[in-house]
């Protein structure tokens, strides 16, 4: 350090004035393609500039200020024509154009989906007469006979009666059993290489993915129109196909597509990412209000469990979005009963406290396997990505449709499809009821317990025990198969198969309780609110505490979870159980493992999610995780002035990093600003090629002033332009949590870190993650992209 | 600038090293007294530092630091002991207990509200004979009669009756009008007499207030537990003084006091501000949810209106807190129907399309409504604020309780209270309802018409036309009192005043349609879907749309609004014409301008508060908002090493500055921390009291090695423990909005500017909002607080 570098620090304290100096010139700049306003808002005039290559983060902030300026500038020129005015207002409104658009086209497919699922759902077993486009129960319906069981009518024919003219017998058995498990491959068979020729987004729930894409990553395709039309096709086929598997987060996934694609219509979200993911968490909610005709839950579902940044705005538009799209939904009927919801119950009976405990019960049952689900699927998925199984996912899928198929058909509640199974589970049974699960025995006193109670509790009868033991079967095979089924390459959704198995463990225990009760009702737990003839236990709503216990379970839903049931069932009182249930759940299966299964596939995938939710407890500071480490070679940084495009070139080419921060000098490491790579790369070549006498000895100037150069420099090539004069900083000694927080709530990309005001080092989210999964005692190398 | 100028900065080069030098020294330090650590969590050293004074702005980085260190404590020591193991337990369920606790008394307190409010509005009418402390309603329960108008019974003595034994008459009338005024004055007095002795923070709804406190701010007392009781009871007395107020509002005030003095039950949320907040959060979601019987609602009112910082975890408390505290109400039964709901409301017709265009009316109604009582609202408010009437506040109730009850008794829609009003609006009429809104002709040609419908839409009879101007005079009546009466120094909640001009528009214009579409259903508009003897049109549910739409546009709800609506209904039926009228008041008001009623008497009180919803929209710089302006004299910093304590002292004396940036040298101007001024004050204080030999002439050191000095010079005192090692910093180019964006995430109350490592400035929250003010062609100096 010798008088050379005490000249320099004089020349920069000159540069660099009072502090006092007049920003009106640079504010000019601001407007143009100045700091934070790498583009102008209007035309772009450098292609390329300002966007973000795949797999990358985006930087919110930037993102979001690209955006107000763009407003800015609409709302200047607004004042000066009418035309412009109106391009204000049209501005001003397409935001809700769009959500009314997201909901109609979202709505319109999710019936599509719905009906052609039913069809093909129904095709597996037999075909009808009058025209083969028709379902099993809309067939019987053009049949139009007095009070029969829904399923049969002449019109409809099984595969047996079609072929041998008979559904009796062994033979005719086989015959339908073979015939199921064909249509079973060929639908999954189907799925699966469309899948994997057109559309490799298409696969799984989509969830963990938009999830990542809602938190600010970039993952091209994977919201386009092929991803939309290959994943609506083989959606329906892989819930045709028998699968344990839903169609309810596929269509989350679908509705995201839709407004993706619909965003093009618009500038103000087709150039902008953050603006785009408001919209996305819009649809979002779309996904669920159409998948369970539940708006309100649709928009806590994304508020709570899939968005990252929900301003207020975006949660009124969402909710305008899901009330179109469930509208529409409705319009298009396809469940035949002009009902929104999927699910719809009507309980008669009020539950009472001492309920609470099998409700808990349930809860924790529901914490158990959601824990226990997650571990296995993570591990078999683990097995899939590392072993040579996941080489062949058509045989993969085959193999399990094939064993699906073999398993499920000869019980009847695993032989309907999933939606099915779980409306039956939740009815509460009438007197009238024929189905299997009401097959109580009739009370021979009727008299003497009270005829007008249709409802009261009645011992079970042989029926009934029956179906108790199919439904237990069920059960187990439910659990098993689910963990191998999700995650293979077909759409696959985990809601419905979650709910089943809380069903069915809901059910028998509620069937239980009620048989307990009925033969107890002296004991002091029921005497008092369970008299004889008494409807005191209802089964149904056990099996929708447990439904919603499994789902919490597995998913860490818990509020979105709750209203989304209590829409099913519009009320009030019933949300106590659901909430019992859901807490209990989450907090089971919290204490195994705080993440849900959207968040262990995130990390599966190695992607750059930076959960909001969890609170980072660890008592490090900004210095342990930047960059460079001790011993690392120094931080590479671009100063202001004095290296040539040459320099600049080489540093770019001998580095991986993302940005470069700008320095006054390298001796005294004060930071001037930053610059992103992609940036510098694209206007380095733009001016190679467009600005006369740019060469590799051009100097590079980061100034506002151009430098004196000697007479006969080449032209210097100033890229303040591009430079961003705002760069976030945190001090090297500001605890990482704090660091984590900014990151969390201004969606940051890098943050750059000084001490005293010299610059020491870089903080990349995907630092933060790295250092995160290090505490866990996890693989820091398991997070992947930037 | 000479030699010693570089002689110092070769001396701060050395002391800072390389950037490499060791942490562990100083993470150590981090874990006692140490940066961002400035009190130990579990024991406060020196009493005082790090809590705030009344009326600033606290510091939600530094608080929720705060919480973090004391949670890493706590699990750090849960591994030595099975106590401290279980303190770590209760710890984590505190919280939970916290809202168990917070909805069990802010149930019952509304409970007891409720009962205290129907009795003393009963009173102003008559006593019950069988017991003074029966309501009208109660107190004709008990004399067992068959089927009889409601409130007709022996046992119920009016004033007139029970003093002149006849209730017929000119006189009995007067007489009865006498007591009423006497009983409205009596209770409006003792509420503004009990509000201005005891609690003067009682009075008016609370809820521009909480969302201040919410946002960050310290009122002392308002919280507190006399606030509470002084506003329970008055709250009481002003609804039952027949005052145009209700007291949705203050309950939650109310709920809010109720968390924050239990909050002192639990140290962790005693001794944290921003923890207290979340509390908060979830006891205003309370609140509504008890007002309305509308869980759900009241979290999404909480999070879409009231709350500045809502994390999921809030959001789970907040909704199990809602749903504890609706249930205590129920069980509490207060409106004596078992229901859980404030208005239960059944209707029996769907809505047609066309009818979205009176519900869009409505909602154009309601907006401007909101707009104009905004303005007239405030205008009425800064003239009691600025004129002589604000020294009279007792008088002014008396004189508005005269006024109301003089012109309210004779008009019987105006005599009963706001919700009795509101519900008969929302009442679907059927054929044996006896209300005066039910006057109908009896339908002649029943046969004809199909007798089954007795819903059917029919003419209006001559009572019914005398009801509808008994209303449209309510209305003129109930929109000019309510502009002078919120605001009074009495509890004075909004929502049912608001509500009740929506619903009277709401139903004059439904009953308009309904007669409209009687007479005309032959034409274009009415023919297909409303025929002769069908129940086209609910005027009820105009009712509920328009209490919507004005609700809507005076708080500029959306969400939470239409939910609570839902709530009420338990339909999703009527989600489409609430939505649509909510929304178009919700823009229509907008136009006028943007503030809803709260933010407006936010405004006018001049708190600070920085809102989160608006986008703020101005193309300025940081440096332009920072202090000091350009000719205001230097920065006031304090240096790392070199001031005395008698300096030091002198600065905080001679400025008025909350805090202190700390630099390497007063040459350099580099950034090393940021003292606050108290944190300051109090420890030299506690350092001259306590540590020997600190003088005025001790050195006040920020470094983490003492420096050397001369053998007789006094003991230095280290305050490096009191710094804020990671102060925020943007730099000069920083554009404001991406600065108010900052302060907004991370609740911040002042941030450095810096350019190129130099510190120039400062920027507090108050100058962003003055700055704020400054754009919008407001006083800057309408910024009261710190």
């Amino acid at each position: 350090m010798g008088w050379e570098f005490w000249k320099r620090e004089l020349d920069e304290e000159e540069l660099v004035e009072d502090g006092f100096e007049d920003y009106s010139s640079r504010r000019a700049s601001a407007n143009g393609v100045g700091p934070r306003n790498l583009v102008d808002p209007l035309e772009e005039p450098v292609p390329g500039l300002g966007t973000y290559e795949d797999f990358n983060t985006i930087d919110w902030v930037r993102e979001k200020s690209k955006d107000r300026d763009r407003h800015r500038e609409i709302t200047n020129k607004s004042r000066e024509s009418t035309v412009a005015l109106l391009h204000r207002i049209s501005d001003a409104f397409s935001g809700w154009l769009l959500m009314l658009l997201v909901g109609l086209m979202a709505g319109a497919l999710a019936g599509g989906i719905d009906i052609a699922a039913h069809w093909m759902t129904d095709l597996k077993g037999g075909v009808c007469l009058v025209g083969f486009w028709f379902n099993h129960e809309h067939c019987c319906w053009t049949y139009n006979e007095t009070f029969q069981e829904r399923d049969r009518c002449p019109q409809w024919k099984s595969w047996s009666e079609l072929i041998t003219g008979t559904s009796e017998g062994a033979f005719a058995y086989i015959m339908d059993y073979l015939m199921y498990l064909f249509w079973a491959l060929l639908f999954s068979f189907l799925a699966v290489t469309l899948v994997r020729a057109f559309a490799p987004y298409a696969c799984g729930s989509g969830i963990p993915e938009i999830k990542t894409i809602l938190s600010g990553f970039i993952i091209r395709g994977y919201l386009g129109k092929w991803t939309l039309i290959i994943k609506t096709i083989t959606l329906v086929l892989a819930v045709s196909s028998g699968l344990s598997l839903g169609k309810e987060g596929p269509l989350v996934h679908v509705a995201c597509c839709c407004a993706n694609i619909l965003c093009h219509l618009f500038t103000k979200y087709r150039k902008n990412e953050a603006k785009r993911r408001e919209v996305l968490s819009a649809a979002a909610a779309v996904g669920v209000s159409v998948a369970f005709g539940a708006p309100i839950g649709g928009v806590l579902f994304s508020l709570e469990e899939v968005s990252y940044y929900f301003p207020l705005k975006t949660l009124w538009r969402s909710f305008f979005a899901a009330l179109v799209a469930a509208f529409t939904l409705r319009s298009i009927n396809p469940f035949g009963n002009s009902r929104l919801v999927l699910f719809y119950v009507e309980f008669h009976a009020p539950w009472h406290l001492v309920e609470l405990a099998p409700f808990i019960l349930l809860g924790i049952f529901g914490g158990l396997w959601g824990a226990l689900f997650i571990r296995a699927n993570i591990a078999w998925c683990r097995i899939r990505k590392t072993t040579r199984l996941g080489h062949y996912p058509i045989i993969e899928v085959l193999l399990v449709a094939a064993l699906t198929a073999l398993v499920s058909y000869p019980n009847s509640y695993t032989r309907m499809s999933g939606s099915e199974l779980i409306s039956e589970l939740f009815n509460d049974c009438s007197l009238l009821d024929s189905s299997q699960l009401c097959g109580y025995e009739q009370p021979a006193n009727m008299s003497e317990t009270g005829v007008g109670n249709s409802l009261a509790d009645r011992p079970a009868g042989p029926e009934l025990y029956t179906a108790l033991w199919q439904l237990a079967l069920a059960l187990i095979f439910k659990m098993m198969i689910t963990v191998i089924t999700f995650g293979m390459k077909v759409p696959s959704g985990l809601f419905i198969p979650s709910m089943a198995v809380g069903a069915i463990a809901g059910r028998l225990l509620g069937v239980g309780m009620e048989q307990l009760a009925y033969y107890n009702h002296d004991s002091i737990i029921f005497r008092g609110w369970c008299s004889p003839g008494a409807d005191c236990i209802t089964p149904g709503l056990y099996a929708m505490v447990g439904a919603a216990a499994c789902l919490g379970g597995v998913t860490r839903m818990t509020v979105s979870l709750v209203v989304i049931m209590f829409e099913l069932t519009g009320g009030l009182e019933y949300i106590v159980p659901l909430m019992a249930a859901t807490m209990t759940s989450k907090w089971v299966a919290d204490a195994f493992g705080r993440e849900g299964i959207y968040e262990a596939h995130i990390r599966l995938n190695g992607y750059p999610f930076l959960e909001p939710k969890e609170e980072f407890d660890h008592n490090s500071l900004a210095v342990d995780v930047m960059r460079p480490r001790r011993g690392d070679p120094a931080l590479a940084v671009l100063t202001q002035e004095g290296m040539t495009v040459g320099e600049v070139e080489s540093l770019i080419e001998s580095t991986h990093f993302s940005g470069f921060p700008v320095v006054l000098s390298q001796e005294s490491q004060r930071l001037v600003g930053f610059v992103l790579r992609r940036d510098l790369l694209i206007s380095i070549d733009n001016a190679r090629k467009r600005q006369d006498g740019v060469v590799s000895a051009s100097q590079v100037v980061f100034t506002e002033h151009l430098p004196s150069l000697p007479p006969d420099a080449p032209p210097p090539l100033n890229l303040r332009g591009i430079m961003d004069l705002s760069p976030f900083t945190v001090t090297d000694h500001t605890p990482i949590d704090i660091t984590v927080d900014i990151f969390r709530k201004l969606g940051l990309r890098q943050c750059l870190v000084t001490h005293n005001g010299k610059l020491l080092g870089i903080i990349t989210k995907k630092d933060v993650l790295k250092h995160m999964a290090q505490i866990a005692n996890r693989d820091p190398d398991s997070i992947l992209f930037n």
